[in-house]
């Protein structure tokens, strides 16, 4: 026995006398790999998420009530976090990753691959939800899959806004919400200042949802993330909720993919106005300190080419 | 016998200088040192868990709802992580150990151990809580102990499906909730990903099953745990609730015994697939590096043996 | 300026050079020290816990319900181990401090500081609730101070059973309730084996006694302490409730005094026949290097007398 | 001008050998960099907290319930910690501003800095969450703004007391929820005592409000907070509840000014003659270990000139 334990030894001391010869293919593995990642955090992220709502919707309160649904999607934030970790940054949201790009965090060629792997993985996890909770949608609203009414069921996979929020209304809504989370992911992972402790990024990101979804949720459903309610969306479509999907709330499913971006950019940028750009500079022996701290801090992320687009971690 | 455990034994007498003369007895202690921990912690578990739903059926709501049986189980979950710790692993659940002993984490001799102690403790915490809620249970249902009906209490102990559940139904949904485990589980675990904080494992696992049962819970009671379910259930047959806890839901008690392996070697295999094989190989001295780091953060899981099966560590 | 900064700088380098002679003198000081700091620590935890069983019973149900009774002690306790910390270890709880002594790890001459300060604490805290929620309490029972009854307000300061529970079963629910807590208390400080991360304790005794309350806590209230039970119990005798506080519930008052050291030695015991007992023999070289671990992990410990006494550090 | 402020800022200067030219500019500039900070984390901290309320009112709970709003506060609380962060130490209060102040924490001249930085966010909060919320405010109360009566609206902005509360009894519930938050404070810094682990603190600060939003939280709505109340409080007087915000509650608007700040001094004052004044000197070598070690937790903190102020980190 020991084949297990001997066999990582081995892989060990070959890989550390292993030449990388082929970096062009080398590269095109590194597309895939972010994507595989980003596609599973995202996947993760999104089954908890969304059957935490199933769950409260179709249990009709005696399985959870809202703060159940802000629970589950923080909890999956933060299980998505460990799972796309260091690979892929996890952002799990396009309106992340756009802003990462804009601020030169993330090289905007590999944005078509988040933006990929994130609607695959969300997509999977809407049809997941829909197979484990088949019986007990069908059983709750008779077979009849509908947008409005008493017994509607297509909140379970996107987000509809409330009947008195205009499209306006909406939009700053969606603008603001997902500044606040930009905002704060700027600050959780500012070296220089008071960031998430290294190996609690994951919870604090989920909190972070937690507290958008008690604080900015009401309204709309917090999507706040483009990638996380278009896919489900048009899951639904697909599934049998029909075209309703994109007419319902005033034509609402736009909205959710054209503010968060928008709002992503401007509350990273307040973070950068307000505290970044002031940070002072720190120079000499101290400024190599901060450079060792900040190494001591995350050890592995220096050897990823992708490290610069993790804003979680 | 004992290759593997041997191997590692003699590595550690060797590099201390110290003779071990009587390997056998020293061995036959090891299988009963990590049973009685694996017992133990598995006892914990389930006291919190079950008190939890003990208090919530027989308190009619007013000692805690649906979320304080999850926030019972993870807390449970956790503080049993504290207690079976580095010496056994505290897996607590027969899905997670033959997930283990599959990807040749755990030596699979070591199975019966760890299956015969979590039902042990298993069955003794479902006693126990008996025994503390005896007076609470009678007087909530008048001593007419009853698998179903409005005053029911054989939920108290084992699982149970809901009413719209069929078996197939069933047992997707234990696969799909026990994959979800073990996928997290893996990434917690993967010291090259970004783990749980070395020191807030147990917490991780915790609301890691905290979030299985806001998510995923309403089908049927998330077991995803065999060890976990046939027990308590064995309890009640023989405690006054009769064979009714084995016919009731269309013989529901085999999927959380069949089921949950499968979705754990399922679950921990994505991950496997999707993430850890493509972890890049470390070369040269950032090789040695991570090697360090990763001792840093376990430094006393090397001095154990079994530190091979401990997922959650 | 800098009277601040240099009052300490020069305070530092004073210290450093100093003789102690009067070891009398500095050991009567350690009671005293000691003793402040587990009255202020006892006296936090109580007025946040009272304090959230005042608002839960006076607001009808509008300012919280019972889970936040849970979240009241559980955080007032966390809060308690940052105040008491290291200075009397914060045992907060004289079944605790009991077990201490039982096992070696507290003088037990310390045992009266410690239950006297404890005493005080809880008493000078059940004086403070009553104060901040006079008006409350008056408002919501019309000034009748009753310990029975709907509008029964003598449960915000000590626990009574239930209505179904005989002394008997109480007494063991009450040794069962603390033994846990001494069980997993002692899995919490065991540096050989899954314990708190050094600095999360007090985050980790809160989730311990959480957990106690959403499990353990319908029957009587979860009292698991015989000082945080007493005091308050004398305080409503003496602040207009009577002697009813004595009578009620079969003359349960006895029950929480007697039965939690009983539980707790029993707990504590248990964990060390399963667990701790069979720790591996660490020699040589390892064994120094788990002593440094140790040390690392509470640099401050070695320096105080009482340290031996601190299960929650 | 300055001399604690140019004390420390040369004493940097000369360990790194660097010449500070413009001490004029360079101070001018530090103003302006704490009060940005400090803005923007109060702004954070009050849109989530503000957000939470609103949130409840508006969607009379199916959005959350009276413990949604103290989780709103308390993460809102820590994610203004991880904004402000080593800045301006994220005070969001005045009362603890003004009793680092009282303690040699805080220069005195910074205090007005504080105070007007803190009220800047305050009101901006409150003109966001207005806009935010605005359709669902008129859509609840059917556009008629009111202060008091059962579709009252104010309450989202500032506090107001229960109808029971006399404003002495306000007055000491505000002094005594304002101690309680100041000397838990004080024991979460205390580095020689059971300090909240490095990088964990703003989520201990935030379990802290949690924790008085449960326990104290009833009487008044715990603003133990004179920035976090006016400054709202102005803004709908503005904005449409006219002068009734002043009137109401008897003229309750200068009690969450005048109290917190004394709650505040006596609090800490108490931890201090209970705990701090009796740490015992450290002498010798193991005094140069307490040294480094408080260093090696900040490693930071000692780089910025306004750390004496910082209560959290």
């Amino acid at each position: 026995m020991g084949d297990y334990v001997q066999s990582v030894e081995l892989g060990v001391s070959q890989q550390k006398g292993v030449n990388v010869t082929q970096p062009k293919v080398w590269l095109k593995n590194e597309f895939v790999r972010v994507g595989l990642a980003e596609s599973l955090c995202t996947y993760v992220m999104m089954v908890f998420g969304l059957g935490s709502v199933a769950q409260v919707v179709t249990g009709e309160g005696a399985f959870g009530q809202y703060l159940s649904i802000n629970l589950g999607f923080a909890l999956g934030v933060a299980m998505g976090v460990h799972v796309g970790g260091k690979v892929s940054g996890a952002h799990m949201n396009a309106a992340v990753s756009f802003t990462m790009c804009t601020y030169g965090r993330l090289a905007w060629k590999m944005l078509p691959v988040y933006v990929f792997a994130q609607l695959l993985g969300s997509f999977l996890a809407a049809g997941t939800i829909y197979a484990v909770y088949y019986e007990a949608i069908h059983d709750y609203c008779g077979g009849n899959l509908t947008v409005t009414g008493v017994k509607a069921t297509a909140g379970i996979f996107a987000t509809y806004p409330a009947p008195y929020l205009s499209l306006l209304a909406g939009f700053f809504d969606q603008v603001c919400g997902t500044a606040m989370l930009l905002l704060c992911l700027m600050a959780l992972s500012d070296q220089r200042n008071k960031p998430a402790a290294a190996g609690s990024e994951p919870l604090a990101v989920g909190l972070l949802v937690l507290l958008i979804g008690i604080s900015l949720g009401s309204n709309s459903g917090y999507a706040i993330n483009p990638t996380r309610d278009i896919a489900p969306r048009v899951f639904t479509a697909i599934a049998g909720w029909g075209a309703d999907v994109f007419r319902s709330g005033n034509g609402w499913w736009w909205v959710p993919l054209v503010a968060p971006p928008i709002g992503g950019v401007l509350g990273a940028g307040i973070y950068k106005v307000f505290v970044e750009m002031h940070h002072q500079p720190v120079s000499g022996q101290g400024g190599q300190l901060v450079e060792e701290l900040q190494e001591e801090n995350t050890p592995l992320e220096k050897q990823k080419y992708i490290s610069s687009g993790n804003v979680c971690v």
